[in-house]
């Protein structure tokens, strides 16, 4: 008999016909022998109808109160679907974090899990009932309400599974798996039959939306395996696991692309130690999160600073480096907002040369400027302007075969 | 300084603008030098609606879930005012049954308070925050939601009153305070300035609407003061308090009605010993309430046993009592569904004789026949075919000069 925890997003249960078919789900688990967990978002729609509350209620509503009022969403889902698999013949008991226990740190709206305890869930799992999880939330040491982030309830699932040993961690969605693209973008995109962890966080990171990175952080590191699969569809499949041999070393297993970027620079920084504490302090300060960095080299002691933020947070962004630069003597401070940034993942570029190259290489040709390179063992990312997002996306993939 | 918790109902909550003019109250009452514990309720509609999605999930929903579900509607409107609260510039944080322990037994859907733990709040106090407390809701030992019932928000706040010894508890609403009788039937309807919590329960119980029954015994238990106000206007407000030599001794001071009244009889029951048990246990271990019980006196050993229940349960209670009069070897039952219960209520009906008689006599002019009567220390109930309801609740009023 194995331990299954399976996560529903917020399509696969928009409705009660959806829940209906998410318990239809859930009983052929467990009618196959297995002990089942099921984790649920709430209703697509939902959570954006309570910021929408909470936005009303203040243009910056208070952070504890924000938490406690969105994960009513899920409170909703899992009371609902407990009833159709009681209903159903089959004993579903519904929990929020309180009452499992799953902590977290303090960090309101985009909190960690800290400790999941696992007593009370053994403890029903014996009973022979299915337990159908609130994801995206948690409780801190107060029993204050706090939530994960977009895309929290992929951790909640991960985070469980690792807790209990979860023989396998299934995460529904409204796509059947992992691509080599984006299908949306490219129809030449293929769907991968297994990835291993890193290229998966790689994806994650550079702006594939399937899995929160931090659901792909937690599982590495427990050796959770996850398969994301559609609730609407058996076909398909991704298993995302550990890096073995039998997997199919691709050099480039995936191209993904992310528009949420503007670019910032500051010229004529004058280089000395310090500089780039005062320009990067105040923007952590507002949870202002900088993606790629890039210094060019000192000519003269003085350099120029790149960096790239979230397009929302680019004009506070703007005013916060604006005031660094004065202070330090820099030149001036210019912005771009129309930049996205394109990535190559892939474990077989460690072992092969001249993958980087290649990527220049191709871009050059079709006449694509890049504005920023960062690299990683597994994945090499360029900064383009945005209007070639689509076009970077398409000869990338036909130049590294990923369509097979 | 003095402590006081006020309780909001649905429409007070309806909308944010609503729940900002709750704010304004909040804020006045915290400006004039009180500690203030804001107990709510769902925005009007809310619990309906999350009942409507529970009846999709299941025709009979299981209770655990069902409770779990319908606690969100409170979750929502706390975190709201909070947010209003904190944005006006003065501290707020919303409180679940979970996280100060309100405590209560494990009777889903209409349960019990059994403890409420002060700790928290005192603490909260201190801090010279305002405590926004989800009405309503509450926890049992194993940490399950549990409900208190409709109108259970009023409970809640007198709970909190009587467990942190507060000194006022404002319960607003939307009418401006106790009446006479119910304004929409009759226009001479007067607002009480006092009231005692003894004629207060009898009106509650015989059909008026604006506070819980259980909120008033237990105002009652503990001498908890509830004034009750209209959250639209700062015009009225009845106080309801316990009886005092200056408390005007009305012969009669209100006339209430309840429509929601079902009549069944079972006619020639063998008069002997168990015979009522066997009649009313199936009906409790259906949950249907049983109103009024009248038997008459026995003639050649057998007896007519009649009584009422709610409109909701008639069907269900005349196949148990149609069972149960199978058994005993009664001869038939009788179900009239088109009955009401008018009442008349006032402490000073002890100490006056002829008040009963007057009420019949009123009646009988009216050409009204009586179909059953129960009386209590401090009221009489007749039950009256449904179409005759508000002629008589007018000619009773009348009778006893309530308009003054």
């Amino acid at each position: 008999m194995a331990l299954v925890v399976q996560k529903y997003g917020g399509t696969s249960v928009a409705d009660i016909k959806r829940i209906e078919n998410v318990a239809r789900r859930v009983i052929k688990t467990k009618q196959a022998g297995n002990d089942v967990i099921v984790v649920l978002s709430a209703m697509a729609g939902e959570t954006d109808r309570l910021i929408n509350l909470a936005h009303q209620a203040a243009a910056d509503p208070d952070s504890r109160e924000y938490d406690a009022l969105i994960s009513t969403g899920e409170q909703v889902t899992v009371t609902l679907l407990s009833m159709v698999l009681n209903r159903l013949g089959y004993k579903a008991r519904s929990f929020l974090s309180f009452q499992i226990k799953i902590n977290t740190d303090r960090a309101h709206k985009k909190a960690r899990i800290t400790k999941v305890d696992t007593r009370k869930m053994r403890e029903e799992l014996k009973k022979g009932s299915v337990l159908v999880v609130a994801g995206f939330q948690g409780v801190d040491e107060e029993n204050d309400i706090t939530t994960l982030g977009r895309g929290g309830s992929d951790t909640s699932a991960v985070a469980l599974a690792a807790a209990l040993k979860a023989d396998l961690c299934e995460i529904y969605t409204d796509v059947d798996g992992v691509y080599t693209t984006d299908p949306n973008i490219y129809d030449k995109a293929r769907r991968l039959e297994r990835i291993s962890y890193d290229e998966m966080l790689e994806m994650a990171r550079a702006g594939a939306k399937v899995l929160q990175p931090r659901s792909v952080e937690m599982a590495k590191k427990y050796e959770v395996p996850i398969y994301v699969k559609s609730s609407f569809s058996d076909e398909g499949g991704t298993l995302v696991t550990k890096e073995d041999k039998e997997m199919e070393k691709e050099v480039v297993s995936g191209v993904t692309y992310d528009r949420d970027q503007a670019k910032i620079t500051v010229i004529n920084v004058p280089d000395r130690p310090g500089i780039a504490a005062r320009l990067f302090t105040p923007l952590a300060e507002h949870n202002i999160m900088v993606d790629m960095i890039i210094q060019n080299a000192s000519v003269d002691g003085f350099t120029d600073l790149t960096f790239t933020v979230s397009r929302k947070d680019v004009k506070q962004a703007a005013v916060l480096v604006q005031e660094a630069a004065n202070d330090i003597g820099a030149a001036r401070v210019e912005i771009d907002d129309s930049v996205a940034k394109v990535s190559i993942i892939g474990v077989g570029m460690v072992s092969h040369s001249g993958v980087a190259a290649k990527m220049f290489t191709i871009l050059a040709k079709e006449g694509i400027n890049i504005e920023m390179i960062s690299t990683s063992e597994i994945k090499i990312s360029c900064v383009v302007k945005a209007k070639y997002t689509e076009l970077a996306v398409m000869v990338l993939h036909d130049a590294f075969e990923l369509e097979k």
